[in-house]
């Protein structure tokens, strides 16, 4: 198979990308996937930047043996963190990760100038969007808040539990001061929230899908018609602990291919090399 | 140095563990302390057996080149799901997990018969607890539920939060509506929200912390007198991410020596047998 009839690589800690897979399967049904999920490692976004770029090109060397046409960073963090060392892992393959796309499409859609930014520590902490936003324009003022407990709350799908209410209002709290008019979900995980999130900032702030941004980007790049039949992805995990399934079909938003498990420690990643060689 | 006047051994998946230290440098000042949190890859309660197993045995190699006296699996999901690669691992060196002191002390203290315990999913599903309380007293009602928003609300620092509250009403009914008079806390994050958990069990309920418990068995081990001055044990971590102290001293309870970067991957394993051989 040539590189560039291969499938869409996608990789995340965990989880999360999954609801990246699902706006793919929206807009470029017909192309073959390949998703891998760090389960094994997961969550990324409480780490070093250093531990993130390690297992970042970890996952990206696992993808390349299924000579991908192009890989998705579907994870806030790694591509806030680790873009580069990604992009020197994968070649010539062409890297999309989700802070540009979400930045350039919140940057077109403020009216009033003033964008908030919400996602894991690790994102935050990183400035990557707030880069990102003020290079399309410098006039914008970028506010970003970190929520920890997104993450857990997603994954145990408290989607409209009364808790993650009263911790959406304490996180978002700090952003509506500014009076921002749209707010970017930094974190792939975030969308399962939408809801409750959409609620706490009110109807005049627009949200900003990450996920769903780099999606269309991927869609212009390939520029066919979303006419085809979905071809479901081939899903592999680093863990597979008994609740992955349900957590999985959550964020993928239908039924999903068994997982299949692989391995990405470092022992690993060097046998793959050493039979590359 | 003969390994038996070396230091204590202490891992656990990341900062939790460190509730252990705290109780043990009560009961057992004078002792030298080493502690390992493999906080590159915390935490370990939502993944499989298989992958706790394999990183339990890398972390406990670890320990072995302090030439430890003794070793403390300060996790319960580890405790309860790999314990016997770990001693395999440890050989002649005597290791303590916190599954069997908690279950002996809620056996003794339980009046009607009627035990709880919470702790993670891993810890959970593996009936563990069960065993081992049923061992000491097969009269005894076993009811356990999986907590797993505790371990990051308390790495959050949300002891008096009141969605902390809800959530731990949440949990705690399904126990409550069988009479418990005794809850173990199952897993070693948990003694952070014994505050908020004795609130919602009621002051009827008495709450046995896994972590004293173990702390009490291995200050009768060494058998002498807790009068010595305080030795602040030396903290090994596989990722240090920036707010690490701060989570970490929160844990502890007081101010720690700076913790050093350590690796455990496969690979370091691999090149310490090396080493060792």
């Amino acid at each position: 198979m040539a590189p560039s009839r291969g499938p869409i690589g996608i990789f995340d800690s965990g989880v999360g990308g999954l609801t990246v897979v699902r706006r793919l399967l929206e807009l470029c049904p017909g192309h073959p996937m390949v998703y891998f999920g760090d389960t094994a490692r997961v969550p990324y976004g409480t780490k070093s930047p250093e531990t993130i770029q390690r297992y970042a090109v970890e996952n990206t060397e696992f993808l390349l043996q299924f000579e991908p046409s192009l890989i998705v960073v579907a994870c806030n963090s790694v591509s806030a963190l680790a873009l580069d060392p990604v992009r020197e892992t994968a070649g010539q393959i062409p890297v999309f990760g989700v802070i540009e796309p979400g930045a350039e499409l919140a940057a077109s859609l403020t009216k009033n100038k003033r964008v908030g930014v919400i996602g894991t520590s690790a994102t935050v902490s990183s400035g990557a969007y707030d880069r990102a936003i003020l290079a399309r324009d410098p006039a914008i003022h970028v506010y970003s808040k970190a929520c920890p407990l997104f993450v857990p709350f997603a994954e145990e799908g408290l989607f409209d539990h009364r808790a993650t209410e009263l911790i959406a209002k304490e996180y978002l709290h700090s952003l509506l001061v500014h009076d921002i008019d749209t707010l970017v979900l930094g974190c792939t995980h975030y969308p399962l929230l939408k809801e409750v999130i959409q609620k706490t900032v009110g109807h005049k702030v627009t949200i900003v899908d990450s996920g769903q941004a780099v999606a269309a980007q991927i869609h212009r790049h390939f520029g066919d018609s979303p006419s085809q039949d979905a071809v479901l992805p081939d899903i592999y995990v680093s863990d597979l602990p008994s609740r992955f399934q349900r957590t999985a079909e959550l964020f993928l938003g239908m039924q999903l291919n068994e997982p299949k498990k692989a391995s990405v420690s470092s022992e690993a990643v060097g046998d793959k090399k050493q039979k590359r060689s």
